[in-house]
């Protein structure tokens, strides 16, 4: 029993739009217990489509379609459904009410392309979508249950969970489960190799995803009952964290900057920032969530060194004789927000993003951080690889991962 | 005369990474003039692998296909298309001595997994790969010609370049050409209504690529020579200029705030930033590019009223009566960061990102704007839709588009 996703669209075969929809539905599938064996796309061309549905319906169990379903006339899926089936579209009445009742809160009226979205094939189930106005269907082509979905991500997304899903996973037996953490600060190959033997002892599968420079890893198991699958997950886990360490930041779909904004939050700490290389990236990091409000004072982009004399107080001997990237400016540029803002907690980057710039005592890549609190200013100084939007990025977040250390360990306690 | 993108790895079926590979040779094919009807990916699986190249090969003239090629047991690629060609694998002694020098680069000898990635089909034509260890290769399957590249981007765009292109082109008669034109300030629904007939007028084809919240629009076009579809895709162009106006801000792979910067490098003005709920983002946006030390002094995320009134010198009786989201408090942000920062041009941007603190008096997505120069200052009052993050970089682009029109035309020149 095998399943295929199936995206139809010129759009994708042209290479002018990321087929995001076939990586997701791909995901979905296999968390649900699904063995995908093939993704597919072709273009809105009806020899195309026929054929790929007539060949993929002889070899698999199952079809989850995207595309094909809009108003225009490259939108064929339907048709083209309808003509492998040997069957004539027919209008689902309550389809074509939905999309005039649409329609008319926007104080349009329905034309014949907006009408042909109510056509489905004889004896398809209709999937409504209270986000478009492309309701979705399903059919059997002979032993193959096909999903035909719209490709609006925001459409198609609600209506494969409500719609779909629970269809498919009345065809698998057993379940699976996965837990997702989420870490930083160790490179994919040595976190590979720091969990080496946990899949062949659980009877797990361990993925990575990358969300640079942010390392997802996903434990998944799969087994007789869903809630088998579950213990073993957690389980694996759970050997994952204890190898790991610190790494791990937090589980699921939180974020780096956001966890070191709960941990403020957690104990209503202050925060506020005084970069020059990331140049905005820490701060706009920070305040990527809701609630930042109640931590984040505000930040200092002192790009010039003029806003760092003038702005942080930092003194411009110091800039002159350490350089503006130096342990002590860092320091100086701390603590100067600390004071100017009035936080319990300031952080400094400051450092070289390139590709210009390079001297004899600074290279591309060296970065100065620095943390101050009431309790003092600890420091740090790294170097990192890549482009100069791989350098801003890491320096940004080496800069929240020592400010969460020095929340959570305090002043030396952060090695 | 049909091309197909063949992906290979389990990573993709199940979902666990995008598949930018496909995209990118789709259109980097659809460019060199070849029609893409199909685009497939199958897991690293023999049966599958073997299958659709038989499938592929039989119905297409070209498969360009990535993956598979790495050094561990699950890289299965070259041992399938021997299989399917009835021919051995042999190792190729020039590929087996330039992967020994790269290893021993790095310390290490040639272990079994490694010299495995020097075996290739009998009679394959092999595609260096200066970037990476594993060589990618050509063969012949029937009438196909079959490309096989490593997944890793990194090595597999320089070696489509160099060794596959130039073969593809010879494969097409004609040329294709196509201008990418850089949009901002207009949905994609409404640039599609003002281009309408420019495709059948030129008989290119026109395609949006949303970078959100920038929209790319491609025009390309096919013809019996790269010279004249040259001339035809550059006189589309022209019409879509004049149609978009001031929409259109730049071509090829420039974005919105480098343009921008460009202005200000032309002419040596300088720039600082005020900005509230966008907390970074639009000096995040502007530093992103080098060269931006060359205008850009700094910024001051005012996330906390206290900041306002502190650090940039708003009046606190102003943030009092007419709130931290105003008319007034924005151009109190513009002109008190000009003063502090010493520029030319001050941008400031207050507003409310949400999902939370609406009011009677402010929605979510209202955003007030300002831009202060040494002639005076220019406001505005705008009010965006979406989520949290859609509202800030909406807003930050629509705070770098006023500076832009300040720059271009003055103050009260720019409606």
């Amino acid at each position: 029993m095998t399943s295929v996703v199936l995206s139809i669209g010129t759009e994708l075969t042209r290479g002018e739009i990321a087929n995001t929809n076939a990586t997701w539905l791909c995901e979905e599938l296999t968390l649900i217990g699904h063995e995908v064996t093939e993704a597919a796309v072709v273009p809105d061309d009806r020899a195309d489509i026929k054929g790929s549905l007539t060949r993929l319906a002889a070899a698999h169990s199952v079809i989850v379609s995207t595309g094909g379903l809009g108003p225009t006339t490259d939108d064929i899926t339907s048709e083209c459904v309808a003509a492998v089936l040997g069957v004539p579209l027919e209008c689902h009445a309550p389809s074509l009410e939905a999309i005039r009742v649409r329609m008319a809160k926007f104080g349009r009226t329905v034309t014949p392309s907006n009408a042909k979205q109510a056509d489905f094939p004889r004896g398809a189930t209709i999937l409504p979508n209270p986000n478009g106005t492309a309701p979705g269907f399903a059919v059997s082509i002979g032993h193959c249950r096909a999903f035909f979905m719209p490709g609006v991500p925001s459409e198609m997304k609600p209506m494969f969970a409500n719609h779909v899903a629970p269809d498919l996973r009345t065809l698998v037996t057993g379940g699976a489960y996965q837990v997702r953490l989420r870490t930083f600060g160790m490179p994919e190959s040595a976190v590979n190799d720091r969990l080496a033997g946990i899949e062949a002892a659980h009877g797990v599968t361990i993925g990575y995803r990358a969300h640079f420079p942010e390392i997802e890893v996903k434990v998944l198991a799969r087994a007789h009952t869903g809630a088998e699958a579950k213990r073993i997950s957690m389980a694996a886990a759970e050997e994952v964290k204890s190898r790991l360490g610190d790494v791990v930041y937090g589980e699921g779909s939180v974020d780096f900057a956001e966890s070191v904004g709960t941990l403020f939050r957690e104990r209503s700490l202050t925060l506020a920032i005084a970069e020059s290389c990331t140049g905005g990236l820490v701060a706009q990091l920070v305040t990527d969530h809701p609630g930042a409000s109640e931590f984040f004072r505000g930040g200092i982009v002192a790009y010039d060194d003029s806003v760092k004399t003038a702005v942080l107080g930092v003194p411009p001997a110091l800039v002159t004789t350490r350089g503006a990237v130096s342990t002590e400016v860092a320091r100086a540029m701390a603590e100067g927000a600390r004071r100017a803002l009035g936080v319990d907690v300031a952080l400094a980057v400051t450092g070289l993003a390139g590709p210009g710039g390079a001297t004899t005592a600074k290279a591309i890549g060296d970065v100065h951080l620095a943390v101050a609190t009431a309790d003092g200013t600890t420091d740090r100084q790294l170097s990192f690889p890549g482009s100069r939007s791989q350098v801003r990025f890491l320096a940004a977040y080496a800069g929240l991962s020592l400010v969460r250390r020095v929340v959570l360990h305090g002043h030396g306690g952060d090695q």
